[in-house]
């Protein structure tokens, strides 16, 4: 008999559920919009209808034997989300326990950030890892730190918002309410904030001169660094420069095997890639030189899926 | 029979030895220059005097359990100390193995931040503390992280260097051959810096002005704020706003349930504790707010021993 987790990701805008093996091996995915009910019990019911639904088309003999679930503001101590700035539902909601009601396995709710960790230890390039961080560069900035082999919860379980920490005190505003935070430069937005602040500072031609900011992506300013943009250049330069320097202080701290760049961003080719490495190795602190790889995440299109399904392997064993 | 740990503690001037017992009790204590002997080896047989004549000295049955090792650049995982910058042995020594010709019981070496980090939680405040952070300040700034009640070693053993997260990339030379470091500017040397560029920067008469390099100490200057003096003032607003914003980015990374201040610098009065705390919760991001508590170390005077000793019964029970 297969055994299967089921693997629920919670994005500001779809939901992915998918029923996984231990190997990795996704045997039914499928995608709901996580905002069009106004209760969060009807969403969870709908969730709940999804899972029947995969579990029919399963053409073998399984078990179910746990439920996983990546959310924005999740909390692994509580099973709550708390005042997720991105989801409609308000206030503090005790998530796993909605869906207590209708199963009867174990069920485990992370962040996302701490999701893809966990997904990259239990499927991906982490497997056999003790000590790693996973960065997770999409409109925000989260990361997952691991030490000896666990998610760094922390006291209150909000351990490891490294896009919050502050590079500079008179920088960029965030949503956070403060200034400077990583992910105001080290992220997708982060990326169109830097462009706009370049194409201010430089007088040199770039295509990027004719995309309002409405319309500006980091996808597009990934494209005109393939036709050597000076303007997207120098825009991911500064870019890695920064999530360089991050990488050398949480190295500092945490001295991780390896940090892992997972999301978006990350697709955006080489040439941020590369840049990152040499950030990192100048800022350094020379005890870690050439200690931490740097590494792309192995996870692929399905890492949401992973992430939250390897929640329950990474618990439960198996 | 009582048990006793032997705690040493490797400082560049001098190394203090001790017995304590499991409640913290120190029965005997001694310190020898630490920089007398040219042969590692030889040092070592003089610590072995030590302990041997500090056995003597007990007037009780007592069993020795085990020897616990602080010191500069010393690596948990491998009993190693490595390219102490500031003791004259270079290279990589296998101190531990130096002392297993001596002594059948277990040894145990770590550095001094972590062994404060570790001494906190055997003996002092941190005591059922599962998350937490020590921040030792003295010549320069060192930390021991505990995460889920151990102390946070990382891959390679070094990991815990919270004194070097850059907090300026353009900032003051750091003897670790990079800049803007954050002992740079909270430690005591930082504190004397920081005087001096307060001088040069404003116009207001002090007492400090009449006080060459060579002569500064923190502790005069914690003298000083006594008497209101401004620039004293103002040195240590602007120590405690840099440690503030360290200790919310450390917050925002591991979430801890406290964050201890220890050593020298700790010992220059409320002012700098209530800016810390201040800063701290100016810069904290609001999932954390007023969590995390900042609290003063509780080994006291015989914090050496206390932490190096603490070492033996965190890893062997008793």
């Amino acid at each position: 008999m297969i055994k299967l987790a089921v693997g629920i990701d919670i994005g500001g805008t779809n939901t992915a559920i998918g029923l996984v093996d231990r190997s990795g091996k996704v045997f039914y995915q499928t995608s709901i919009p996580s905002q069009t009910r106004e209760n969060v019990e009807d969403y969870v019911f709908d969730l709940y209808g999804e899972i029947e639904k995969a579990k029919k088309t399963i053409d073998a003999e399984f078990e179910l034997i746990g439920i996983g679930i990546g959310a924005p503001n999740a909390n692994y101590y509580t099973g709550t989300i708390e005042e997720a700035p991105n989801l409609r539902w308000k206030g503090i909601i005790h998530f796993t326990k909605l869906f207590e009601k209708y199963y009867d396995v174990p069920i485990f709710i992370t962040n996302d950030a701490n999701a893809a960790a966990i997904g990259e230890m239990v499927y991906g390039g982490a497997k056999g890892m003790k000590n790693f961080v996973v960065i997770t560069l999409g409109t925000g900035l989260g990361s997952g730190i691991v030490v000896n082999g666990k998610l760094l919860y922390g006291h209150d379980g909000f351990a490891g918002e490294l896009g919050h920490i502050i590079v500079d005190a008179n920088g960029r505003k965030c949503n956070c309410g403060r200034n400077g935070c990583l992910e105001t430069y080290v992220s997708a937005t982060g990326v169109v904030r830097t462009v706009f602040e370049t194409l201010a500072y430089s007088n040199e031609p770039s295509e990027l001169r004719g995309i309002p900011f409405t319309e500006m992506t980091s996808k597009r300013v990934a494209e005109a660094t393939k036709e050597n943009d000076p303007i997207a250049l120098e825009t991911i330069k500064k870019t890695a420069r920064m999530l360089g320097e991050a990488i050398a202080d949480i190295t500092a701290i945490t001295s991780p095997e390896a940090v892992f760049l997972f999301g978006g961003l990350t697709k955006s080719g080489r040439v941020l890639f590369d840049q990152v490495q040499y950030y990192k190795e100048k800022n350094m602190l020379s005890i870690f030189s050439n200690k931490t790889k740097l590494l792309s995440s192995q996870l692929g299109d399905d890492s949401a899926i992973l992430g939250s399904s390897g929640l329950v392997w990474s618990e439960i064993g198996g």
